[in-house]
């Protein structure tokens, strides 16, 4: 998804205390900056930051981090976050570099309507082909558990196939998730998406 | 499925060459029934038999063996297989007890159009169940391969999670069978069902 140039997105981002400028420095060390040994959930692409702020504040025993590879979306979702949300940072960097970042602390991944690259000779974009996945083993804990949510046929489909050939385990799978699960968090995208009548298709996948 | 009576079904099977009467006397030996080294392949549930019928004649170079518990229902296959197609058999019989009946010398397992038992207490009843791909484990000759259609999204989704946590890879994933792929020998489900225009689920499973 792109998003609308935000004319003082610099700004936004430098004087925002919530964004990490330099995050390889805290790489295996992340709870050094939240200050206590609480789970780790991350968010690839998380766009206008709507799923995962609203997660940080209820979830307060879970530290929360927040990747988004384009600044107008990232600076807008800087601008939503409440004052004092300890247990909240984000990023602005490539996932292709999420080694870099993280050491065998994460707890879990989500990815929530990432982009589909669509086309077969783009299929190692996506974020869950091998590329990615061999990575997310490296920035896992202990468990691997990967969070999907997407509306493109295409992209769910190729994630099945690519979790189960690398050992995971799925679970939850739907093909309307909010025909068969209640209280969801969602992203904006998502409530647009949904109020269409449109279907989302979710799993989760453990190893 | 069920399938309506047919009066004369005793008689049909007992007369046909192509039904094994007592299947068990053949375990772990049915290369000896077809006297040739071929593949085995085999469908659960073959209904009116129309699906693996036409792969027998297709493919002479593998061995088929159709499973079904209706006798209603295989009466109808065994007066449509055409005379002298010797890679084929047909089994009376309940695959609950599969592993009575071979031993370590299946190469492929087709399952069209399983009952999808939608109730959850029936859960252990559908032919994807934890129950049943460990039963096929003990017949599989080296490796392990499943093929499914569906219409049921129920029974779908209930098997993506179920094979991938017995540690399958799923590929060929697809919600719509007959717009991706083509040239398929179908079932005589299937062709009443897609010319409705519904969609048809699908999958292949290995390990």
């Amino acid at each position: 998804m792109r998003f609308r140039n935000l004319k003082n997105k610099e700004n936004i981002l430098d004087e925002s205390t919530y964004v990490i400028k330099n995050p390889e420095e805290y790489r295996g060390m992340w709870k050094k900056v939240f200050n206590n040994n609480n789970p780790l959930y991350i968010e690839i692409g998380m766009g206008k930051g709507k799923f995962i702020i609203e997660n940080a504040i209820k979830n307060p025993n879970i530290n929360y981090i927040g990747i988004e590879r384009q600044d107008n979306a990232l600076a807008r979702a800087v601008k939503k976050v409440p004052v004092g949300l300890s247990n909240l940072r984000l990023i602005s960097m490539d996932a292709m570099n999420i080694e870099k970042v993280f050491d065998k602390e994460v707890d879990r991944i989500y990815l929530n309507f990432s982009d589909p690259w669509p086309k077969k000779r783009q299929g190692k974009r996506r974020l869950t082909s091998k590329i990615f996945l061999d990575k997310y083993e490296n920035i896992f804990k202990k468990e691997s558990n990967i969070f999907l949510r997407t509306d493109n046929e295409g992209l769910y489909t190729f994630s099945i196939e690519s979790l189960s050939s690398s050992g995971y385990s799925l679970y939850d799978v739907t093909f309307d998730l909010h025909r068969d699960f209640s209280d969801l968090i969602t992203t904006e995208y998502e409530d647009k998406f949904s109020s269409n009548g449109d279907k989302i298709y979710s799993l989760k996948a453990r190893k």
